[in-house]
């Protein structure tokens, strides 16, 4: 194994979209979400053992969720899991463990991923992280993973890449643009085109490489951890982050410097990812009954109900007759019944909840 | 207060078809229905406090709930549940408690009455059984309760009564025909005509005249009781119980007796009663929001529902979107989701969880 290679773990979100299943005090990276015993995080840090040494894992997270991290990966150092005093999006996250890994060494391979992914081919993952490893290490490039579409997604952005002159030469493609979310019509003519990829939110780079980019395109951050050269990595590093990390703009790594940075490259891969965004994507990965019902963690009995997915706490019992296409979730109090179609409404539902009953279900 | 009068309670049910709020450990009879922190038992027994002291109410249950009554109802001693040792439906039940009752006196008015019944109007109740108790107490006449119908309501029997003289006679009536539930089109004739009351399944009696309708309808049930003459009402009732109730056919005390005795009469009586037989009739008696939907112990958030009913367990929130006219309850680990239309189905629902878990969900 390659010492120098290192991986950080994006592990701060709060996953409301998820909710009642996810909770503030266990957010959706935290879950078992196919019933397997290992969370989104767990299967995570799993899926990198081949690829990096577990001293090189770092997590950055907020600092609410560090037990938690240290009790589900008990072969973590504390020092290993980076603690955000605040939520400032993926840029400065991603500057802050840029800059630890600086203050180990001044040639490494990093890989950066987000916790709450599901991948469900791990050997073309390792294969494909690989080769990306190996074209970063001797490339001034920012790499990011692009996945092949396999459908007219609405919820992803995407990346449209170079024809390259002899598309045999590599997978490895120069990026023409980043686009936001697609309207269904547009989804359908990027899909058709072939030059189009989801946007994975996987990177990859070398040390010096993505310090370069910061430095050009995101000043303000690292006018910040510039400060910390010679804190950082030492024992004073947490009380310099929370006095500086809630400095920094609150700004993505994709807004922020991959739509900028002219030497961004996109590799096409197709290893079974879903970034778990939504009930429904959850729906689409998950075995069914004839029906097409999905039922998590809890045995449940169908009376003519159709394309529901349900889930209850462990040990739990559902009937359910006469559903058809719900979300059914029931977790530490709470209970929510939804459309599928609606999804998108659980985010105000849960304000809701935080308005009327003062945080007590959230 | 006169102190022959006895109040027997019948409190045996299961309740299968308020599964999963009633459960074979807490049948529907033991549970707080409306939030008022007293179960329909405890509401039936302080509902009979005005009219019958406190040691003449008998309680006629399975074994497996006479600790839980006397829970419920502390001021009751143990001798006053009178305990089956397994179900033989209302005749043997009623057989037994007059038996008792015929320990202790000659002379007594009874009244029978079910412990999971609905009744609004307290004072017009009481009203109505001091006059049936008046009759019964100078009458050898098997009374029954006969409610004024208000909708042509299909889950209840009803009973015909023969057209007195003159009307303002009184409103005690010779019964001309018993008949069981009729479909919907029935129903609107048997409420037009009113001539139909529907039939409550409460009774008052004189201890006479029930032991002689006992022995000339029942013989097979009288039988054993007979044989406990000089044991009911001893240290050796219990055991005596256990070996003669199950010999007793299971018979119900309208097809034995009632229907078959020809000194029945109906008393018309108007004082908000429920059978409480149904989700349907508890939605039916609930206080509801402006869209139709009621929540019981439960806190709720509504988005596009309409018309559903939803008890979770105290404490607990449910948020329902685009639900209509529905049953949601959850209790103990079990959940259903049912259309109110489709409640009858719930008893073949508690069936399949039988058999498809042992027993752990019933």
């Amino acid at each position: 194994m390659i010492n120098n290679n290192y991986c950080v773990i994006m592990a701060g979100g709060i996953g409301s979209r998820f909710w009642p299943f996810s909770r503030n005090e266990r957010p959706k990276q935290f879950l078992d979400f196919f019933g397997t015993g290992r969370s989104l995080l767990q299967m995570t840090v799993d899926r990198f053992r081949p690829l990096v040494p577990i001293e090189n894992i770092l997590i950055v997270t907020n600092i609410a969720y560090r037990d938690l991290i240290l009790e589900q990966i008990p072969d973590l150092q504390p020092s290993q899991i980076l603690a955000e005093p605040c939520r400032r999006n993926t840029a400065p996250c991603i500057a802050y463990a840029v800059s630890r890994i600086q203050s180990i060494t001044d040639n490494a391979n990093i890989i950066v991923a987000a916790s709450d992914h599901l991948i469900t081919n791990e050997q073309e993952f390792v294969r494909v992280i690989t080769e990306g490893i190996n074209y970063v290490s001797q490339h001034d490039a920012l790499l990011t993973l692009g996945m092949k579409p396999t459908r007219p997604e609405t919820g992803y952005g995407y990346i449209q890449f170079e024809t390259p002159a002899n598309p045999a030469d590599n997978n490895i493609l120069a990026v023409k643009t980043f686009t936001e979310k697609p309207n269904r019509e547009l989804a359908e003519v990027f899909v058709r085109s072939g030059e189009f990829l989801w946007n994975s939110g996987m990177f990859l780079w070398n040390l010096q490489a993505i310090m370069k980019a910061l430095h050009q395109y995101l000043p303000l951050v690292m006018e910040q951890f510039d400060q910390g050269a010679g804190i950082i990595g030492t024992p004073d590093e947490d009380s310099f982050i929370q006095q500086h990390f809630p400095l920094c703009p609150n700004i993505s790594i994709d807004y922020g410097v991959m739509e900028k940075a002219d030497n961004v490259m996109v590799m096409a891969a197709d290893f079974g990812w879903s970034d778990l965004g939504t009930w429904g994507s959850l729906y689409d990965l998950s075995d069914k009954d004839p029906q097409g019902n999905v039922s998590i963690h809890s045995k449940t009995l169908f009376y003519e109900a159709e394309g529901n997915i349900v889930t209850l706490e462990s040990g739990k019992l559902a009937v359910i007759e006469g559903l058809q296409d719900y979300i059914v979730a029931e977790n530490e109090g709470v209970l929510l019944i939804c459309r599928k179609q609606n999804e998108q409404q659980i985010r105000q539902m849960v304000n809701d909840v935080q308005v009327n009953f003062d945080g007590k279900y959230n």
